[in-house]
């Protein structure tokens, strides 16, 4: 490990047992791998919405103010509660990012990553130095720098995840919130190539012809006078009773859920009072918008709304399905899966409360990159 | 058929194509029975909530108004999209009864229920007379009346239903909403006798008795200032992640996830920053609240909200066992299942505005039976 520092800094979220968040630095020591294991210098590291549930600890980036050498701001009392079990634990934050090999245990494995650049996921990525299992890491191909690898975690297998269940529970179509997104963008690709049909909702003409330049077919604009009857009519002709909800709070999921139960009525056979046979899921897998979820039930007795998290559907498959998709983003990294970065920032920066309260805008189109090396 | 009229009364409910909703009777022939069918004289129906919805389509009782022979009410623009597949067609109601076998096909089956006292299901019992499949006919045991057996369908196997879906997901306890109503009484008596823990959700002290003095051992009162620490204790202590409400609107539905979560981390290790990994789920099997369904998602990612209805479910068993579900029934008609009427009315009296705002209030502890010989 010659000529590396004995520490680096690292940035945590801390909700405090005095009912605050607290966002600082922290000095600590440079981990030593074993055996399996390697230390990778993080070049870059992006921030995704699921990175802000725990950043910000599910409360508004304009809350936080600074106060010495952290950024804090107050909870209200529900997200106390839900956050009781964080509450005193310093939680290192950022789910993946990508960087160079630095140190290598004795294995094989791990001596043949040494030097490689490698991109990889599990939290802490907001840090100069990272440990990681060799296993964990994936070599990003020739030509492939850090900041293009930073992002082959998160949002490709989330991709590669909502098309996989829909496949696993057997829907023919797919709905998209907040579509416009780095991760929508690479899911209409996706799409496209796996010719799977997808509905996608955004909430500007602008966002609408951004997709429709990557070749999207169905795109609805939620703040269009004609939104619903326009959604019916895409889910009826795509049979997309699948959807994938990004936003959470509001009425978006009910609405689609709603359109979802018009289009069977005008497609499929009816046979009772009690609305379609057809099954209807909306999976809320994020919380762009933090208000309360609110439908009315006008959608039968076939529906579920529930939430679905990376995680666990990556467990669900299994270790050798899951390997099979990261090999995908890899040949796929400058193409269906490449991501686009608006702002580059230093972890300081991440402690500026403008700069939180500009990122935690989570503001589609707008995608933070972090420069831990900065 | 000597002896039977040639023709007989129905209730129909009918959503008119300018919108409104129209409940009359209409003068029917007398239906012949197949080989395999039956011709029941209808003595007894219950009104289940699950009448209601289709009966008054979605509409307050107090809606209605006398319009020559029928009672009418105007539905709102939602309802009338909801609700579009049954524009204009009489639908007969009333999901069950029991009565007389008056007449008979050729077979076997048939010939030998002339003269029982059975009981069914199947829609259309608010009618003097219901043709129905001989297979379709319990008998109900000696010594039981058709009231005691007109209720022996809808509540018995919903509650049954609920035991079995516990046991088909793989629960380990149950929390049920409106819980001191006929069906969350057989629930209390059903899962005591199978020794299921229960968490009954009431909404007055005199509720919480009346299920205490039936041996219910978790009541919680959703009116008291301590409803979710109580809520969150009962099903920590019963592990109870399964919830049945026949509430759907407003915020009870997710009160009970969110209950479910703290009761979670509460009683279970904690392993990430995304909340507990206990499924949580909360079947909708009732709309007693009109309202919009309303929640925050402070619950984890792992948590389900869906619809449930007693036909999917029967479908899902297959009919063997929901068979031996209906043997069960009989056995325990007058304990387990056993069902309580305060009012008795007859066809005529459906059709009048004051008697329609009563039953449509569907007041816990009061239940209607229709006596269509009256």
């Amino acid at each position: 490990m010659t000529g590396l520092p004995t520490t680096h800094r690292r940035l945590v979220s801390t909700v405090t047992t005095d009912g605050q968040v607290r966002l600082s630095l922290q000095n600590v020591p440079l981990p030593t791998p074993g055996d399996d294991e390697v230390v990778v210098r993080v070049e870059a590291s992006p921030i995704n919405p699921s990175d802000l549930g725990v950043l910000l600890a599910l409360t508004e980036g304009t809350a936080f103010e600074r106060d010495g050498d952290a950024a804090v701001a107050r909870l209200s009392p529900p997200v106390q509660r839900a956050l009781s079990a964080r509450a005193g634990i310093d939680l290192p934050v950022g789910n993946e990012g990508a960087g160079v090999v630095v140190a290598a245990g004795a294995s094989d494995a791990a001596q043949a990553l040494l030097g490689k650049t490698v991109a990889l996921a599990g939290g802490g990525f907001y840090a100069q130095y990272r440990k990681a299992p060799a296993a964990a890491c994936m070599i990003v191909p020739d030509g492939t720098s850090a900041e293009e690898g930073a992002s082959s975690y998160v949002n490709p297998l989330t991709a590669l995840g909502m098309v996989g269940t829909l496949k696993r529970e057997g829907y023919k179509g797919l709905v998209h919130t907040a579509a416009a997104s780095n991760l929508g963008q690479m899911l209409v690709k996706l799409c496209a190539a796996d010719g799977i049909p997808l509905v996608n909702i955004v909430r500007s003409d602008a966002q609408a012809q951004l997709l429709r330049d990557l070749g999207a077919e169905h795109v609805v604009d939620m703040t269009a006078d004609d939104f619903m009857p326009k959604l019916i009519e895409a889910i009826a002709a795509t049979q997309a009773f699948l959807a994938f909800d990004a936003v959470g709070g509001g009425k978006l999921a009910g609405q689609i859920l709603a359109a979802m139960e018009q289009a069977a009525l005008r497609t499929q056979k009816v046979d009772g009072p009690y609305g379609s046979r057809q099954m209807k899921q909306v999976y809320v897998y994020g919380g762009l918008s933090t208000a309360p979820t609110e439908f009315n039930r006008g959608f039968g007795m076939r529906w579920r709304m529930g939430g679905w998290l990376l995680t666990y559907f990556l467990e669900d498959i299994g270790a050798a399905e899951a390997k099979a998709l990261r090999a995908r983003v890899a040949a796929e990294l400058k193409t269906t899966f490449a991501s686009k970065y608006t702002k580059r920032i230093t972890l300081e920066d991440m402690l500026d409360a403008e700069i939180i309260a500009a990122f935690g805008k989570r503001a589609t189109g707008e995608k933070y990159l972090v420069l831990p090396q900065r």
